[in-house]
């Protein structure tokens, strides 16, 4: 298979960050922008100052706001939306996606309602088997990665040659892709660990250290894999890269967006108010919460942080009284 | 088992806190410190000002820097000296050991020369059966439990009776601790963690941020589960508090020693600059990477961030060098 021509739909962070991975790759790139200013500034100016400020784009990758021209002839194409977005954006791109195109997905989340995983969104409304979609993941915060820091990903793919196809065309000095065939594993560690993250930044506002952030960690990484276990990942999975490396890249810097937002809380701010200092936008965690909790409720799976952070952000409840909550559970044996 | 009057051997800083902790779980604690001043200030000043700057240590934790005068009549005696002088220390300490003492290890180390872990160390110099030791691992960094944030640990003994006499004995509204009978694992996740927070040092000191950081953490828990695995120990440790609980705590937090000595080695200074900067000691870290190579080759185990860290340490590496050849090795699936 060969990828050389891809289109990358949304000019976020880590949509624009990973653009300009498969650009240095040497593959042809083109960004698609829902603001023509945006894909004018990538176009003309090499950079996306509100997204990546300071970082110059690569000659080789291109911008528009007009989806067809994006999506013409197009070898892979990457979905760079936010997850509970995704289902009503593809809808609309649905007819100009080139029929043998790759679909690539960067996707993190579990939509509402549906409870589905994106993978399996971008099936059901690109019209293509489950089987063929790519997703990516991995400890990639997106400005980190835009300025060139070594870092390792996975390229989760049923078909493994596509996950090869895509691992050739992104593979460059900086960015060092590994393929998985477990889907399921890495879709829901890159969906739970926006959680997680929310609880981490929670207990730092809250004044606490790296002992609890690093419990928290550990604690989260089992509910998520008893989530991936039940629903067929594979245990190594959350283990690896889209596991504990995705969780504790995210848990642990200052740039994540749900870390950030939980320190909000934990300083005792209300999510409408740490919203409004967010410029408006909710942590993806405060809506996959409820989501996950539906999900592992469905399959009835316990999942107590993911519970509490859903108390917090849904229900009023306090950070410190669910915090010693948390701690308070019985004494037994690690794994009972 | 009745465990109410503890001896904690080793006053430095997690010695200090661990002693603090049973002390706030309602048991009569004695620290014996090597300097009779250190041992002064804890009975008298209830304070530690060289280690646990700021803290006020509760009234029933006595000190003496008499070991004879420490150990009498103890229900448990708990090892908090560093893992390379244990058998020195323990030998002297030996005749003085009440019989039917549980012997408690809190050192986390692989001895230089025989490649022992510590409670194998214990056992032999203790004479007690390696059964009955019980090692105390997890993300628990001293200064933190100190100032009683909240934390959980994992308390491993092959014989539960023991560990759940531990727990009993240390649990109290700030510590958190589970049993666990995978003592081999434990060990390992703790010694390993050490050479892992080095590597993470010398990234952070290179420039690196969260991405790097979480891709180290993730490839180091897969060696350190690899030679775990090796030699008995169960794989689903290393995914708990003593695996990545431990591994993120120590490799995240300003206050690790080892990470510290890491990022002065990634700021480009040698060796020996960095333990002139530390007051004259090595990292726990720069030791251990060689008797834990040594162990990991003697079983035929690929360690490839320990062997690196070891090229650093002590066959003058250059960090930019080494870091850049582990990046760049093949392309290939995850597990492979």
């Amino acid at each position: 298979m060969d990828v050389q021509r891809i289109t990358v739909l949304g000019a976020g962070s880590w949509g624009t960050a990973f653009a300009k991975v498969l650009a240095d790759a040497g593959r042809d790139v083109t960004v698609w922008a829902r603001r023509a200013e945006v894909a004018g500034e990538i176009r003309d100016g090499h950079s996306n100052s509100g997204y990546l400020p300071g970082v110059t784009l690569p000659e080789n990758l291109s911008a528009t706001a007009d989806a067809a021209e994006a999506l013409s002839g197009a070898h892979a194409v990457v979905l760079a939306v936010p997850s509970q977005s995704l289902r009503a954006n593809l809808s609309g791109w649905r007819a100009l996606l080139p029929e043998d195109a790759i679909l690539v997905s960067l996707a993190k989340g579990v939509e509402l309602g549906t409870l589905k995983r994106m993978s399996e969104v971008v099936s059901e409304v690109g019209g293509r088997p489950q089987e063929e979609i790519v997703v990516v993941s991995g400890p990639n915060l997106a400005r980190e990665i835009a300025a060139e820091q070594p870092a390792a990903a996975v390229l989760a793919c049923a078909d493994h040659e596509r996950a090869v196809a895509v691992q050739r065309a992104s593979s460059n000095p900086y960015f060092r892709p590994y393929t998985n065939t477990d889907v399921v594993g890495c879709e829901l560690g890159g969906a739970c660990k926006n959680v997680i993250a929310l609880s981490c930044g929670m207990a730092a506002g809250m004044g606490y250290g790296a002992n609890t952030m690093a419990t928290l960690i550990t604690r989260g990484l089992a509910e998520m894999a008893r989530l991936g276990v039940k629903l067929g990942a594979d245990p190594l999975t959350f283990a690896g890269l889209a596991g504990v490396g995705d969780l504790v890249a995210t848990c642990s810097s200052p740039l994540s967006r749900n870390r950030t937002f939980g320190e909000r809380l934990g300083r005792g701010e209300t999510v409408a108010e740490a919203q409004r200092a967010a410029g408006g936008q909710v942590a993806e965690g405060v809506m996959s919460c409820t989501s996950i909790r539906a999900l592992a409720q469905s399959h009835g799976v316990d999942m107590p942080l993911t519970d509490a952070m859903h108390r917090v952000c849904h229900e009023g409840g306090d950070p410190r009284r669910i915090g010693a909550e948390l701690l308070g559970r019985q004494q037994k044996h690690e794994w009972s």
